[in-house]
């Protein structure tokens, strides 16, 4: 976000070619019609190739449609590498854009199909797996289209610490209930071995309950009951962090968007404009 | 809602015979004595037809029913074309009444069982599966009678944008574990391609955990205790969410509601008298 | 709370024995060291009758421990015939406290017992069956002795209409949602019916998931996984709902918690006296 | 914490060796480069000392490394040995550390494995069973490093009596509903006691749902409906109660830190000098 904002910011510089500039205004930017519809474009794009890699994985549909599935995945790498190449080109710092989050996104959705074309489906079978499956992170592009994400994110990184705290106490509530697990239920229950104990006890804190494994005993019944109450419960500590952050973020962002002509603050997350005087206000989470 | 409180607002018009006005007062308002006679008819009505559809898939009901539940059907079917018919005649703009939402579910109700008509049992069995299926969707015409919707939608339509954020991180972590896990776990644990891998990925990261596809390796399980913590963790996010949008939902209502004879806001929800002169309030919601 | 109430503001009245005003001291008061000692010994002999009710279930300990069982029965029995005698006989109005919730619990913790001797084992199992468990039910004796229960139930109350809403979005979409999973998935999988079906749906949108019935097709783990998310998601709108209301109730009653002697309010729910000027202040609750 | 606290007062008192006060400085404060390494170094040891414990009780791993494991486990039990020697030694008063909880911790964390030393494997296998399990209790002495939890732990004992009277609610409705289904569905689809009865209700509302028991029968799965649907939806209960008593103590702090100089109060929690006129704060939880 940072990083785009920043190149977003040399446009108007001198020095730029009209077609840069256009071609910069498309890709980069999404108040023409011209960008809307090319960002529209990208994200089908994206979306169809993730869906075509995830049905090429699915053996009846790779025996028969392989050839079709082939094409379309070259299609897209052919695609991205172009909007890539694009994108080094228009802006003012290549290396500063290659070496954003973005950047590298970018990168690595199509690094993978080039990769797999030195490794032939007949050198090793994990190799080709890993390569296709590293092609599914170019979902991540996507979240270049995720507005709000930043009062989100804002209010995760001030619970963090709490978080912390909160991922200890179920750490520390597997470890040992998965050991005592291990002690009373033993082997027959599916409880052979203390990480597999604790791996239960995640399962069954988490309210996930795979049935996979499962107590036997009355008192190993007794003690899993704790541990459901527990996660439960517990669960209530996350959501009340996170809910008492979230209105905090919301709040002081309110407070700080001042309308530049007549000062009064407390605009809706959305207003675009400020309700008393109409004067336009700076764009939500600029702040932030 | 919307389309209902403008029909209501030509019931005094002048033109309509008594008898028409009179039955619209009890179809489609409730405070009169005849009105909410009518709701209630209509409500039992509608949930002890769905009783039936529901009851007549079950095989060793239908085998000895069969005959008692098809009349039930037609009975409601007649039933509820009346009040179809009473509803378009006694509204002042029947076009607009059978454009509307609950228009459309009114048909909805009735149509399907005329139509089964034409297509009987030998003909196409799928066909008249998705009939009976259809008929279900008379569950729909409850939707008028449920107060306090207005405020709970206000809340999530403007918690719409966060929460698409939301869902797209979901999206994205599904997509990537069950990738995955695909890779790691491969067939013998049931994740033959990556689809099954996501769908793997969704029942666990939302708690619910069949159990149908389990991981069997050491790797899998500890990727999949990650994964569960994470489901545990950021169903925070939108619980965090929603409840502060629908403080804020709440508080902008209440705060809109002032009293016509003397000004003070801050009414409760519920109130219909003003808490310091006693003044009539406008209906909740009527502003929003 | 409320027939406790008031029948304990007839406790000073003329006319009363010295022993009927100790004994109502001590059975409906828990202010007094003997009154404090009653209550603990009711709370121990209420969780330990449970517990030999659940535990006489237990095959292997019932063939046992049969006679011991029946014995502590029959002892716990007496004891809160004893008590539900002396209730009786020492509050002033005794219709008034056996038609109370608590006149008829404690009546229903006695009563199958005695019922069961007319009852033997030989006449009717299923009989004899519902009379053990209805004994279970003195476990709501407890409930007596439950303190905030009020704050909370106000706030359950406040948010009544809005968890209607939301039961019946709930109810329409597992109706739906089961019907199509019905439709979709068939035999097979074990959708039998629409009944089975609508059954699933819960089991899933609750994120309980059993794994007993689970989707096979590929369209149906499809829906699934919708269905899945939209529980995960909508768990959201009943915590929003009540955490809102939660809080609007304790600042209400803070509010209303005034100083008799300075006047000042928004006193800590747990506080006894005026923090400004030490003035005793009213039960918390009395006014709710 | 509070020992913690107390301890360090005592360290620039007159008596300390040079040696003593700067070990001091090293273990207990973590302000100093020392004080830092020291505690990422402890922290290690500790996760890498559990996970060569939860390693040990893997079947495999042990036949092959049981050597390795064993030393490894010598040298962090000496390891931690020195640490509690050193705590004991530098600070002020032994006899009050050994007494507080980590101190209890700390000798905890080494007894067992001199106390295996006098069980030979040849003994019981219960007692080494038992013995190695309390190893992992080591992982409290995490505990320490913490921060935050002062927070969290304050709002949970607030909400305790509201806490109570969920679980008492939990407990009647799994009882109550636990008895129901062990009559309804009887022995064949495994609900073959009133206590297993109330196991599955328990794995039920707390929408863990293992499946290992499951209702049959229609009227069972009607009941198990209203359970599920309950469960889903009370989860509201503790979250909301924990949401309104953290916003409480987060804003009681809040309000509590006034700046020294100007007066000013409302600092961020995390703030460690006055936003008006710089001046030091008070450290966050001091006055908890």
């Amino acid at each position: 976000m940072e990083t785009e904002r920043r190149l977003s910011d040399g446009r108007n510089e001198a020095g730029d070619t009209p077609l840069k500039r256009r071609l910069f205004e498309i890709i980069f930017l999404s108040d023409t019609p011209g960008g809307r519809a090319f960002d529209v474009c990208l994200i089908v794009a994206i979306l169809v190739s993730v869906g075509a890699i995830m049905l090429d994985s699915v053996e009846s549909v790779n025996r028969q449609y392989a050839h079709v599935l082939d094409a379309v995945e070259w299609g897209f790498t052919l695609l991205f590498s172009a909007e890539y190449a694009a994108r080094l080109w228009c802006v003012r710092r290549p290396a500063t854009y290659a070496r954003s989050f973005f950047g590298i996104v970018d990168l690595l959705s199509v690094a993978p199909t080039y990769l797999a074309f030195f490794f032939p489906a007949t050198t090793n079978v994990l190799v080709v797996r890993i390569l296709r499956i590293l092609r599914l992170f170019r979902i991540l592009k996507l979240a270049r289209y995720v507005g709000e994400a930043d009062t989100l994110l804002t209010a995760l990184r001030q619970s963090r610490r709490k978080i912390t705290v909160f991922l200890y106490a179920v750490f520390t509530i597997v470890v040992i209930f998965g050991a005592l697990m291990y002690l009373i239920e033993g082997e027959d229950a599916g409880f052979t071995s203390i990480p597999r104990g604790v791996y239960w006890a995640i399962v069954t804190l988490t309210t996930v309950g795979y049935g996979d494994i499962a107590p036997q005993t009355p008192v190993g019944q007794g003690l899993s009951s704790i541990i459901m109450v527990m996660g439960y419960g517990i669960i209530a500590v996350p959501t009340g962090i996170y809910a008492t952050e979230l209105r905090e973020v919301l709040s002081t962002q309110r407070a700080r968007r001042a309308c530049p002509e007549c000062g009064i603050s407390g605009h809706e997350a959305d207003a675009r404009f400020c309700r008393r005087c109409g004067g336009a206000l700076a764009r939500h989470g600029t702040t932030s």
